[in-house]
């Protein structure tokens, strides 16, 4: 008996579609001995749809997403469009319509990956933590304008929204997410010695919601000082919850003190599943480099993975993740093109069998 | 003619009086040769002020400080104070009222000084480069309000303002740093695919003002992307001119990456001249060494040299840094003590001797 999960597909920008088409052939490398079938189905959003037709999520488009069981997306955002326009207009738009309120982010120092930090620095402990990371709330929300613009006298705002309810939810997720890792540790991150209002909601609900989750122990850092122990001591993390910001910015720094933004994968989650769940690369389109087969696929390949756990095949994740970290291990200094990466790591998922 | 400068003088919290001390070490040791003198009078604020009174910052008190030449302050913030009282009501409260809008942060690696990059990072070039951060507006202007308290419904705000009278002015600084350095490179970092109001509102604004400066060249990374850069390729920034909260983030994680906020020193700068300006360690109070000699005053003591520097008096300023340089490579292993290490630097200042 074969299960049919149903792929809402959005290659978008850039290096997405390169990237994404190699995340599909390592899912349906896995597929079958796990008796499933990924059926998908294609989206054209993003910059050529915008630039032909003026849109970015159409309502009808985004009712027929809506229909599938997960969502795979490649990356969104293109110089020839205003910045801003698809980004909120489409990728913003899905997480927050989708209420992605989980966006997940890990990030492990796979053994023989370059990174920028010294080895005094990665001798202090296996690096591996993931951040949660707020998807449908803070300065991300939209509420924001401008008067009077382009003269003199121009006021622009940008209004961070946060609720209990929001908070909460995320902050329980991220509770029960280290409950289930060997160390156990939530670090909550925030400013609240400056953003008083919404930075002490956060730490009540983190103080709050720990009564429910006695083995978990937590600590809190502000943003700030976050940076310089993702640069000086990642080790010391397990959990970071944290504001849409805040997370925007440390999983980037996480990503490059981890091995590059080739390798960070996310998942845009509802935890509710009442609506689908999107997996995405961290990284951009990164339109400098589109269509060269030069783009890493390791972070979307990644992705799927965490898209299988979310639809409850945490094996079928597994194996792509061994694969990879194999793959990773092996990874000479000569450069592979995106469908060298690709099939190489859907070989070794397939059989085991070493190739590249 | 000895020329008389007056510095109202604000050890503050935790490691601050005894860094501070340290500062006022440094400075009295380059006051003769350039026949200048400080006159200081001492400001008790901060964490016992207010568990005594209930005062932050009284209005005759910033009354008297505005009457200064510059202030120097330590470090505010006590773990007895609930967090944001001394932020926002003293150090945050000086910022905004003696409009300190440009935040100057120097980061520069110096040759012997630990980093927690790697060589094949630390070897890309030299890396000296100075944050222009914004210091009276963006989400740190107290905007934000909260309803329903500690209820399921509690809805908290924080509201970034930004105007163009604002951006400009910190902006044309900027460019004015940029024109004068070698590289004459200024980065603008923001978020502006997000925050599109308050991003569009920077990006127009420094491409206005680059008409004014041709030859400074511009660039634009957001702030999720100056993160990565700043971990594995710092040599490449030279000027950075960003928001107050992005320059709060980027300054901490620059600090550690050019070995530590022991060294980081920063002014607030009113180049107006309207009100005295104020020169601080980015470094908190870090009251856990509080008292024990630990602290090293070295950003404390470069924080120095920026006020004689904003006093009109480059040499003694460069005089410290040089001492400062030189003690920094003779720093052997063995742990000094906080006065050890003010008082070798003192003695380089005035004598050219090495001691320690
Ligand atoms: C493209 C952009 C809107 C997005 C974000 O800021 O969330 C990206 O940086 C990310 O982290 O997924
Ligand atoms: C103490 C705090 C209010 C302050 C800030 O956020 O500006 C500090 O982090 C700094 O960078 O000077």
């Amino acid at each position: 008996m074969t299960t049919r999960f149903s792929l809402a597909v959005v290659p978008g920008d850039g290096i997405g579609p390169e990237v994404t088409s190699q995340a599909l052939t390592v899912l349906d490398a896995v597929a079958a001995d796990h008796d499933v079938a990924f059926e998908r189905t294609e989206y054209d959003l993003g910059a050529r749809r915008w630039h032909a037709t003026g849109e970015t999520l159409p309502e009808t488009v985004l009712e027929e997403i809506r229909g599938h069981d997960a969502i795979l997306l490649g990356a969104i955002g293109d110089p020839s469009v205003p910045s801003g326009v698809l980004e909120r207009g489409l990728l913003l738009r899905l997480r927050f319509e989708l209420d992605h309120y989980v966006n997940l982010r890990p990030s492990k120092l796979y053994p023989g990956v370059p990174t920028p930090l010294a080895g005094s620095v990665t001798d202090r402990g296996d690096i591996d933590f993931v951040v949660v990371r707020e998807g449908t709330e803070g300065p991300y929300v939209g509420n924001g304008g401008a008067i009077r613009v382009g003269t003199p006298h121009e006021m622009a705002t940008e209004v961070s929204v946060n609720t209990a309810f929001g908070v909460e939810r995320v902050v329980r997720d991220a509770f029960a997410r280290a409950q289930a890792r060997p160390r156990k540790k939530l670090t909550l991150v925030h400013k609240n010695n400056v953003l008083v209002h919404a930075g002490h909601l956060w730490k009540r609900t983190v103080d709050a919601v720990a009564t429910e989750f006695p083995d978990v122990t937590t600590d809190y850092l502000h943003v700030d000082a976050a940076t310089i122990f993702l640069a000086t001591d990642p080790a010391r993390f397990d959990v970071i919850v944290t504001d849409n910001l805040f997370g925007d910015i440390l999983t980037d720094l996480a990503a490059a003190v981890t091995g590059g933004i080739g390798l960070a994968a996310s998942g845009n989650v509802n935890p509710d599943r009442t609506a689908p769940s999107m997996f995405e690369p961290v990284h951009g389109s990164a339109p400098d480099i589109a269509g060269q087969s030069k783009a890493d696929p390791t972070a979307a390949i990644l992705s799927g993975a965490l898209l299988l756990e979310h639809l409850g095949l945490p094996e079928a994740a597994a194996r792509i993740t061994t694969a990879v970290e194999a793959d990773i291990a092996d990874r000479g200094t000569t450069a592979r093109r995106t469908e060298e990466v690709g099939e190489a790591i859907a070989a070794r998922v397939a059989g085991g069998v070493a190739v590249g």
